[in-house]
């Protein structure tokens, strides 16, 4: 659990990272001892740190990166957080500031008793997402709307939660971002206002860019869809079988399942190629 | 600087104050040795809390303070952090967690040089602070909006800026509340949709009652006052001289400051209480 290259598992109370989540963070698959999507995480993160003018060193995050390799499991998450460190007074910034890295190695979570892959139940939770053009797209560590829409929870039967904006405009899961499939197309929402961009997502989009769109989608749209699923780069793709607002229920059908089950494949390449 | 009742200056890396901003905080000035409008800032600390579902028991923190009084300083700033400590999914919170309590002693910052209580230039920041309802009213760790507007900053010649929400309507300061002069009335934003809703603030409004409104209000409106000035509980009243929007200057009248004077003899007054 290196903390600045050093193994540690605290930092100081003055860090603004706890202060004023003044930082950013990345969850990154662990598999067959390897991080998987490693550059595109890193790519985010940089984004992350410049749109925060947090004068992060690359050099030294992966350094720590390197010397943790030899500790990363079979299976895993590798969570790297930069924050802006210490100092500044109050809100403002000091002027050179000194970044505080942080990566601490985690189990991959297990869901092999329910199997999201195969199909899962989603809710549409009543939180909302603001719209913040200045923190749409990055992973930084303002993320009380995420940890609000979790307390909906209804039961553990459900595999993750829909979230709108404001302007009730559908744009991702809790914890993942979200497809849907239309007249041939594989779409994902615009993240200009809020969200982040995931790297599952970014490297779906890259991969498969004569199929895909990047569009604004309301809930209707959504519903009357011919497949949705969510994505993260930890879990891979959770095709929806079920998707309930309120007391409305929508089914997807089962056997259109094309994106899916192409994306499906990506990701699972993504994981054969560091099996070699 | 006690963490959880015990002398401590850091915190476990897993918790979720710094892994989401998932908690509340309070900055409480210190005069004469003796916590200046503590009630009202563990009301607004437990109401935060509450609508964050983090299960503080506010006896325990009173202890902590109860604790530290014998340190507190002729002058200064009490900060209290409480998160919903460690545990949990990712986002999911786990179902009992234990909050983290953190108190620490910092000095009151010095503008003896600039005497901003007799007047100070304040200009209108870019950065736009979103509308988000679940969050607003409650000074929670989630502060990247103030962050980034402090990295705008034009000078150390200003000492505020004003922030507007999505909605182009006035809110705050950027850890300040804003109050404004009109028709002999005394005017202050309504909170609901963004920003901190302060003890001064909310001193002033219940002890002022008789006069105060509580409004929405826009730029324009703002700039056609009589008097403006921004309150904090550590700093006091700041009357505006002037405020600087892009290239358009707002002067506001020296003379006229009927309320910035009532509110600053408030603010003394609530001092003098401590020194009896």
């Amino acid at each position: 659990m290196p903390v600045n290259g050093k193994p540690r598992d605290n930092i100081t109370i003055s860090d603004r990272g706890l202060a004023y989540g003044d930082g950013v963070f990345e969850t990154i698959r662990i598999h067959a001892h390897k991080p998987v999507l490693l550059e595109r995480h890193l790519e985010r993160l940089a984004k992350g740190t410049r749109r925060l003018q947090i004068p992060l060193e690359q050099s030294l995050l992966e350094q720590d990166i390197a010397q943790l390799t030899t500790e990363f499991p079979a299976q895993g998450i590798l969570k790297i957080i930069v924050t802006r460190g210490s100092g500044g007074r109050g809100y403002v910034p000091g002027a050179a500031p000194t970044p505080s890295r942080i990566l601490s190695l985690h189990e991959l979570p297990d869901y092999s008793s329910t199997q999201p892959g195969k199909g899962i139940q989603a809710f549409v939770c009543r939180q909302r997402l603001a719209i913040q053009p200045a923190l749409a797209g990055i992973k930084h560590l303002n993320r009380l709307e995420q940890v609000l829409a979790s307390l909906e929870w209804p039961n553990p039967g459900f595999m993750e939660g829909l979230m709108l904006d404001m302007n009730d405009h559908v744009v991702e899961g809790t914890r993942s971002n979200v497809f849907w499939a239309e007249s041939g197309r594989l779409m994902t929402p615009v993240l200009t206002g809020s969200g982040v961009a995931g790297t599952l997502r970014n490297h779906i989009i890259d991969t498969m860019q004569d199929v895909v769109e990047v569009e604004g989608c309301t809930l209707a749209r959504l519903c009357s869809a011919d497949e949705v699923f969510f994505c993260n780069s930890i879990n891979g793709v959770w095709p929806v079988n079920t998707l309930v607002a309120g007391e409305t229920h929508t089914d997807f059908g089962r056997l259109k399942r094309r994106f899916s089950e192409s994306c499906t494949d990506l990701f699972d390449s993504l994981l054969a190629n560091q099996d070699i």
